[in-house]
């Protein structure tokens, strides 16, 4: 099977690193003349181009791995691209416009939205790790252009990395990613837009903060590094769920003021052991996992 | 130098596992009988006592452990138990209530505010490391009753546990801890009070939720599990520098959701690049530390 990979970002070198020797030939289409440079003398593909028309010639399987709003545009010129179709995988961190997109295929264009729940807060072919996807989830979303087959190859690419599946429906899982993921980023990000004025030197900020910050800083901070251009297509294409997931935010964040404001032991002990609770809950379930 | 410890959780008991050897005599005052139990089976002290008058009798250096407003209470009461003074060190959360309490002590006494930036979201002497300082910024602060040798002692138990001192005026310390501590905390604690029922099967939430999350949920709601009567301490005992921090990520996050609906995409762009830079900032002062 020869399998072609649009985007060596973090998430399609990680791909292409687990995929290795696991297909008959892996190409890349990469339009940044460095990143293929890379791919070529750390061996990620067999071969890489900038033209999308020679990378799609003769591949059976099609992953696209750029940010979502890429994706959207790639699709609809896929069926001037290779007339009698293909196996189309995204791996997009947002499903749904993905999946309307996806259905609007010709048949002879076989589909499935995917979207593995690894990532780091480095963007980049340089940070791709072939161990990446080993041990974690990978939603699998179904669309008009899903059949048995469109399922199987799927389900192939998922065991090669080494993932588990899950099927969601795709507005579900955009729904759970806008809670699970979407919201953490923006909680970690207005948290670095919060602090990191404040240990800036050169506008009145005291440079030593970050010289104090320790373990529970960096962790809850991290997100704010991720990729710009992968989060701007989610904040796009995921606005309606965002949204509604910041909104039950700023109400609990508004209760906890109330809460410090009015200074009262007992029900501040009952919020803090609540959260406590609701932690010991959640790490009790991933352990199992 | 007899070294007697009050509160054998997880800093208490990392603190003396660190110290052991290093000093003549090592006693702990606990109040929890399992938690005495267990501090002489692991061998985290030479001798342990629920009884404070007796914990504190011939000791050279007392070091309170226990969350700040049992250091509030204890402060006071020292005078009663050793009349002839002895040197203090606290490692409570907060600085300013504590550094008051200790300048109000009678003149035998010597006394140095501390606070170590480390810590687990797991508490207990259970989970106690003698490696959880090292190489860890432990903050000191002068009250009146601080002079050079309480600075060296100080000093000494800083340099005997493999961490770096850094002296700061308790108010600062307390403004500072805010931004990179106690807010990291409560955007955490939101975050988990946010998504929590919403993974609550028994009450119309979705199970699936956790098995969904990735290491993005996982590092950004770790510290919800911090320890509610540590927590709880500090809330009330720096409330004024803990609302004026949220008040201004209740601003940045309003920003962001004016920002998201209204789905500009060069400003959601700036803003997202805004925050990677800010991270990368931090991140480059944090690898020279």
């Amino acid at each position: 099977m020869n399998v072609t990979i649009v985007g060596l970002g973090l998430m399609g070198g990680s791909l292409a690193l687990a995929l290795r020797g696991k297909v008959t030939r892996l190409t890349a289409v990469e339009q940044h003349a460095a990143t293929r440079q890379y791919a070529l003398q750390n061996r990620l593909v067999d071969q890489v181009t900038d033209n999308l028309l020679l990378g799609v010639k003769d591949c059976h399987l099609l992953i696209l791995a750029t940010p979502v709003r890429t994706i959207l545009r790639l699709i609809p010129m896929l069926p001037n691209l290779r007339a009698n179709g293909c196996m189309i995988l995204d791996i997009g961190s947002t499903k749904n416009a993905i999946s309307e997109a996806m259905g609007k295929l010709p048949p002879p264009f076989r589909a499935v939205g995917g979207h593995p729940m690894c990532g780091k807060e480095v963007a980049g072919a340089g940070a791709a790790e072939g161990s990446l996807y080993e041990g974690q989830l990978f939603i699998l979303t179904r669309n008009p252009r899903t059949d048995k087959v469109a399922e199987h190859i799927a389900e192939q690419v998922v065991t090669a990395v080494g993932a588990r599946s899950l099927w969601l429906d795709p507005k579900i899982h955009d729904e759970m990613v806008a809670a699970i993921s979407h919201l953490p980023y923006l909680v970690s990000a207005v948290l670095m837009a919060t602090v990191a004025p404040q240990a800036d030197g050169q506008h009145g900020g005291d440079e030593r903060l970050w010289s104090v910050s320790a373990s529970g800083f960096r962790d809850t901070a991290r997100l704010s590094g991720s990729d710009p251009a992968m989060l701007r297509d989610i904040l796009l294409t995921n606005q309606t769920a965002v949204l509604a997931q910041l909104r039950i935010y700023q109400k609990q964040l508004t209760a906890v003021q109330g809460l410090i404001k009015r200074g009262d032991e007992t029900e501040i002990a009952a919020w803090l052991q609540a959260r406590q609770t609701e932690y010991t809950v959640y790490k009790g379930v991933m352990s199992k996992e």
